[in-house]
Order: structure tokens, then C-alpha cells, then sequence
């Protein structure tokens, strides 16, 4: 089993052998809730198994060192770099756009980590910035994405900030900017932002999105014309991280 | 008249013989809006002057450009340097916290600016990162800094970022918190950004600080713990920018 407590998601994920996923879960409550015990009875729940069929349980993610009877704790990035190898063998870098920060890594032609780029000090560009757009757009969050694909001329967004950002928001709408080209603006400006921290740590061939903000197409189709570039975004894009750590649990009882 | 049109106020100055402060002016609408103009007839009414009577006038601020009619456009760096200058002559270093910047000027001896730091793209250390403050605690802005020095055990704000720093004081709330302690440690938050500023410019004696933030007591002593130092804060701190505008009109006439 692999488990993954975000800042604002509880991920998990059981394996068999190594290779097979028998089941994933994700509960949008992260560490510091009842987000980290709840995707577990979830998990062995929905899979019908007991925390005893479990071999080894590997955690990682911010919430990782709170979780008693792990066999390990691994770091975001390794169990990040290891997921989206297993799901995407050819992968060369990878965006990560999290709730809370940015994170671009580079992984070498064996899927290790090669090297990182992540910034957690800043909202601009993260999934929280489109959590405070969506507030002031009276639209959930889940929809931005399929909105902004309406868009016929995205508004600019001058800002990088996620505050300076919001006011340029809440002054296209009261000039009555239509909602779609403000959220296609809304999501050059966070492509902008994560493409340039991707540019620091390099963009090879072939490049994969994940992370919670992947979910949400216009924010793909942005980076990939902020990139020049075709992006690849697997279906368990949310769950790398969980299924990184359940390969590593793996890897333990083989060693 | 020298006249200061920032982002958030405009402000003016009548100056006699490039010494005597004759009326000043502030009101609380920037650029873009009917501030600039009322603040001119403000002047004029409370100075009982014609505009004919102006022999010259020298504007500053983000919206130096609209205004029509004036004999020089000079930089807000240029103006504050000026204006602080004359209002303590033997000034070395400037703060100038501004509603959506912040600035550190170094003067030289004569009180020429001999260097600057700047940050105007993100809202951490400003007056607008007050105001966000202000009104997720529903408390007056105006009112931050006597209700901080109650305070007697601040709280710590590990984020430098606004929107981070706003849930981190949503959940001080909602742990029953006390407002002073928060306020305080919102302060020491704000110090501590434009401490770090304001040693990449250089701290020399005698340190002011200008700007609408400098009316903030707590602010203005947590930058005092923050630099070791004592900040003189000049009754006109709002000021600066339009005094330095006059100065420059003056000088513009006897040249
Ligand atoms: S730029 Fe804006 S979003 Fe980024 S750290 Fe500063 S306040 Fe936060």
C-alpha cells in the first residue's frame, strides 16, 4: 500500500506484485484531518482486503511523518519521479501542480530523479490560485477548466500575484468581460508562471502533468502552448505520488 | 503645488518660496479615479489660491502621465528622496511602504538617492497585504496598530505570502486567538519582509519611514526590533512624494 498525504487530498493506492493496481482512493481532506485514516478504511474497504493482507506500507507527502506503522517515509519527489515512470515508462519531465506549490522534475532515461525545481513560498500559479479565482467567479473549482475552453479571446492578466491577480479578476467582471475569457486568462497566467519554473529544471521529451490542477484542461492546454509542446496527462495524475510510494513498499520487501 | 497620484491616494502640496509648507491635501482615491482632480481644488480651496496663482506644478506617482497641465513629470523615487530630505535632512535610509509596494531608497550626504530596492509584484509586506488581514479579522485597518500593541504574546506567521498568511491567521481565529496577538504577529510578518528588503539597499543613520503604512505604530516598532535601530516617522509621512513634487517646482523656476 501507498499513501500520500497532501496539503489539501488524502491519496492511497494497493498494488500486487509490483505491477498491478487493484485500488485507488482519494479523499479531499489532507493531513492534519481525518483525510489520512479515511482513504486507508477506503481503500481496504473498496478492495475488500485487511490492513493485514497489507505487505509493507510505504507513506509520503507533507502529512507523511504523522502516520504510525509504515514501513518508510519517502519524499514527494522520489515517490512522484517513481509513479509517473511506472505509468508513463518514457517520461522526461515532470510538472506537478499541487494544491499549495509547483514542483518540475526531471527524471533521467532509468525514471530517477535527476533534478527539481519547486516553489512553496508562493501561491501565484498554484492550485490555491484558481481556489481564490473560483471564489471570486462564483464558479467551482471543478468547472474552470471546462469553461474557459468557450473562450474566444482570453482576457490579459498583467499580475503575477495571486492578490494583484485577483483585483484585475474582479475588474473584468464589473466591466462585464465574459466569465470564460476571464478564466482562460485566468489560466495563461498560471501556465506563464509554472512554465517558466519547468524551463529552470529543463523540458524533455516526453512531458507529463499531474497533480491535482492537471485535472483541468485549460490550465493542459495553456502549458502546452506555453511550451511549444504536447503534454501527457495519465489518467491517475492525482495519484503518482501514492502509487510511487506503493512501488517503493514493493522494492523494500524485494531487497 | 506638487501633486502625488499613487494607486491608492492622491495627495498634494502647496509650498511657498521652496520652504513653506502653505496646505497639504490627501485623499483617499488614486489614480484612475476623480482623486486627482479633487485633491487639486482640495488644495485650492483650503489654501484660498487660484490655479493661476500656482507658479508651477511638478507631478508624481503611478499616475503622473494623465495629468495635464503640469510644467515636469518626476519619478516617485525621485520626489519621496526629495521630500524626506527636506523633512529630515540628515536622512540616510528611506522605508516607503506604499498600498501596493514597497520601497528602500538610500540617500547621500546631500540627499541625492544614490540607490534603490524595490517590489511591486508581490503583495507580501504591503499595505494591501494589511488590508487583506483587515478584513478577514473584520477589523478597521486604520485601527491595526493600537489594537497590536495590547499584544502580549504575538503570534508567529510562518508564511510569507498573503494568501497563506491569511489561512494561517483564519486558523489563529478559529483557535480562539486573541486579535491583538494576531494583529502583532501580522506586523512582525510585514517588518520582517521589508527588513530584508531594506538591508539589500543598505541601513544607514538616521533610518524614516514613509508611506501610508508608516501611520501603523506596530508596524513601525516591529521594523524597529526587526532593524536594531530607531525610525523616525515625519508628521508628513503621506506626503513625501507630493513635497518632493513642490521642491522640484521650485527648483524647476529658478533654474
Ligand atoms: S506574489 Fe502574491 S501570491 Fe506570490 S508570495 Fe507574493 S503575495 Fe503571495
Amino acid at each position: 500500500m501507498g499513501l500520500d498525504f497532501g496539503s489539501t487530498a488524502s491519496k492511497g493506492v494497493v498494488l500486487k506484485d509490483g505491477k498491478e493496481i487493484v485500488c485507488t482512493a482519494i479523499i479531499t481532506s489532507g493531513t492534519g484531518t481525518s483525510g489520512p485514516e479515511r482513504v486507508k478504511e477506503k481503500l481496504l474497504t473498496e478492495s475488500n482486503l485487511l490492513e493485514s493482507d497489507m505487505e509493507a506500507v510505504v507513506v509520503t507527502g507533507y502529512g507523511r511523518m504523522t502516520y504510525k506503522g509504515a514501513k518508510k517515509q519517502i519524499s514527494e519527489l522520489s515517490c512522484h519521479a517513481k509513479g509517473v515512470n511506472f505509468l508513463v515508462p518514457d517520461v522526461g519531465t515532470v510538472i506537478d501542480i499541487g494544491g499549495q506549490d509547483i514542483k518540475a522534475l526531471l527524471l533521467d532515461k532509468n525514471g530517477n530523479l535527476s533534478n527539481f525545481v519547486m516553489n512553496d513560498k508562493c501561491a501565484a500559479g498554484t492550485g490555491r490560485f484558481l481556489d481564490v479565482m473560483a471564489g471570486v467567479l462564483e464558479t467551482e473549482v471543478s468547472m474552470l477548466g471546462e469553461i474557459s475552453m468557450m473562450s474566444k479571446s482570453p482576457v490579459n492578466i498583467s499580475s503575477t500575484c495571486t492578490v494583484f491577480a485577483e483585483s484585475e479578476v474582479i475588474s473584468h467582471l464589473s466591466a462585464g468581460v465574459n466569465k470564460e475569457d476571464i478564466i482562460a486568462g485566468i489560466h495563461i497566467s498560471v501556465a506563464g508562471r509554472v512554465a517558466a519554473l519547468a524551463k529552470r529544471v529543463g523540458i524533455k521529451d516526453k512531458v507529463v502533468m499531474v497533480g491535482g490542477v492537471a485535472k483541468n484542461i485549460g490550465v493542459v492546454k495553456a502549458m502546452e502552448d506555453a511550451l511549444g509542446k504536447n503534454i501527457e496527462v495519465p489518467k491517475l495524475a492525482q495519484l503518482t505520488g501514492a502509487l510511487g510510494a506503493a512501488l517503493f513498499a514493493f522494492e523494500a520487501l524485494n531487497k
